[in-house]
């Protein structure tokens, strides 16, 4: 699957540039610095992995301590820089500090994301070789080639952008990220970097930012396989010239956020459709569960089920595997109560296939690209929607080379 | 992988039978028929799945009400009666009435097992048909026959017994199991049946059977997706001439229960070497835990990844997926305290690769076909061995093929 994304908008007051360092990748763009400017905002999202790379633990520790100079992005592949130790943190702080240096900017105001290969410690001299000419170049109209930068195995770059008036304002959201499951050689990762000109409170901003993800990055599984790195960075300047938005219950709050979850779900579409070997999206809605949380624990349960996404690669209706799953979940589901559709046909209810139930046009459905599986449970109001990828021969293909 | 197994014992008091009944498979045996004498004990461990089978519910709401007069377990591959509603429920009500019959049984003291398609309704009549064939044919010595019959897309039968000796007279057991992984066309299951002549209550038995399969059977996973099906039962004859095991505190308990576990793991090492496409089976050792519980997530996290499977499948020693797979599992670990060895070589420690590993040994160790995975966490004293095997193409092929 492959799909294009529009061209990106500048938003005011956040630039970009990215080099050529030779981190792992020859000939390729392969770092990229983001700079806000004075006055920004900087929210996170990150792995929740128990092993977590050495760039997420120095972002975890620092988010919210930048202060009001604004403050930098630095982002690598290649080398993500995860389960190398002390010598590993080292040269992480090696990068940051000579970064600061060159822009004025304390420790706590760089911060840095890493995807690539995991366990050899980051050679940051090619790093640093490159940091007068990562900061001569920032511009705000380099976006798309810091989109380019973060990419390891992806076969397109992934951005997209939204606008919306708020006190007659634009306000401008621009996004780029990168990921396609996790492949050898690179422990892949998925990774995001927002910008806006919107004026907003860092909580605010945070609290946008985490209830977006939830339903965007956090919904899409190539592999159920968590990196040590996933992050998903939001920095806010403030420059669009709208007063502060302060409160949840601020009706430009809303306005922003359905712009921001629009955004977020578009890059995370544009990742589930690079995932490796994917040849069909997998829309996995589930209704009625006892909790939101149940319906995703269900809804990630199929789109992550080897049979189902392997019955799906092979345009197989083999509907049975989806009720299997809905099975394994674990959550609360009465089997006589469950409606399953394929597309809009009815599978199974009741316990059982469906009355007229036809085979034959649900294989012809399985031909698409873009699988939609509806399960009601039919036990409360919880409901949440996954996405996932096929699992085909080519996958096992691309992860089972040798690295070397 | 293929095995052989040992042949099978007689226990006393334990007949079986199978026919040919065309429930699917055409000139094999399919139905197995298993009656244990009067005064035999029975238990059993089911799936946990939330769309449980027509005859998993049977046999939970029968368990223990088999009274003293003998029981029988009929099982038949080709259909596993699953998501098939009130007429599924019908059908298998006609095979066991018709079966309690014509052994003088009751209702409450017949079981099924049923393995195969999901979601069509079993056709009760091809095997009542061979009721009277089944009776008329049971023997103390045709368990094996049993072991055929049960089979769907195995490609081996599997069988493993062991002697104990219980105040100076020979105890045995003896089991059969089917399984390999979930393929199309069949929602494949995880089945086992286990008889001994062993003297022992029925609290007892049930106790030996739960503890015996959770290290068995429930530790391994061919692609991590449980079945509407999975069953063991196992008959207890008390035919061996001993006195009764009332005690956990009897020493003779622990006799019979190494026995039984020995028993049960190499049935589940048989399903595992089954496993669809697998060529290589992957034993994964989590120690130092928190707690035994924790262990067991920790391990089935990397037997159960995509990425560790792949990597295997490919010799590939790569272990920072290990590490992704331990970071993923969301429980207690300490990036800086996680030793891992892969065979006897100490791949990483103190948060990073450990010094002197040789990528080239073990890259030579991964071209074997048993990988251990060895992790202390170094947290605590749970542990837990967990057996997977590697993910290849031909897991896909199989199981992406078209169901007709």
């Amino acid at each position: 699957m492959s799909k294009s994304s529009p061209i990106l908008p500048i938003v005011k007051g956040a630039r970009f540039s990215a080099v050529k360092a030779g981190v792992k990748y020859q000939g390729r763009y392969d770092v990229a610095l983001m700079h806000f400017a004075a006055g920004s905002k900087l929210a996170g999202v990150f792995t929740r992995s128990k092993t977590r790379s050495a760039p997420v633990l120095h972002s975890q520790e620092i988010l919210g301590k930048e202060g009001d100079e604004g403050f930098a992005i630095i982002a690598n592949s290649g080398n993500s820089n995860a389960f190398t130790g002390r010598a590993g943190v080292e040269a992480m702080h090696h990068v940051i500090e000579s970064l600061g240096l060159a822009m004025h900017l304390p420790f706590h105001a760089v911060h840095m994301a890493s995807t690539g290969v995991i366990g050899e410690v980051l050679n940051d001299k090619p790093i640093r070789a490159k940091i007068h000419e990562l900061v001569q170049s920032l511009s705000e109209e380099n976006m798309e080639l810091a989109a380019d930068a973060i990419l390891t195995t992806d076969t397109y770059k992934k951005h997209a952008s939204r606008e919306v008036i708020i006190d007659g304002v634009p306000v401008v959201i621009a996004g780029i990220a990168k990921g396609s499951g996790m492949i050898a050689p690179d422990m892949a990762t998925m990774l995001g970097f927002i910008a806006s000109d919107v004026v907003i409170s860092q909580e605010l901003l945070q609290k946008a930012l985490s209830d977006a993800v939830g339903l965007s990055f956090n919904a899409i599984s190539v592999d159920s396989d968590c990196s040590t790195s996933d992050s998903v960075y939001f920095g806010a300047t403030g420059q669009a010239g709208h007063s502060l938005i302060t409160s949840e219950a601020d009706p430009r709050y809303a306005i922003f956020l359905d712009a921001l979850k629009s955004l977020c779900h578009d890059l995370a579409m544009l990742i589930i459709k690079d995932g490796e070997g994917a040849s069909k999206l997998i829309e996995c809605r589930v209704a009625g569960a006892v909790s939101a949380p149940s319906a995703k624990v269900i809804a990630m349960a199929i789109v992550n089920s080897p049979l189902v996404k392997t019955a799906i690669a092979g345009e197989d209706p083999n509907w049975g595997r989806v009720i299997m799953a809905i099975g394994k979940a674990g959550e609360p589901a009465e089997r006589d109560e469950i409606r399953l559709h394929i597309g809009d046909q009815l599978v199974a209810e009741k316990g059982a296939v469906a009355h007229g139930y036809s085979e034959a046009r649900a294989a012809k459905y399985m031909k698409g690209n873009h699988i939609v599986i509806d399960v009601q449970l039919g036990l409360g109001e919880g409901e949440f929607t996954a996405y996932g990828c096929d699992l085909t021969a080519q996958y096992v293909a691309i992860n089972a080379d040798y690295r070397s």
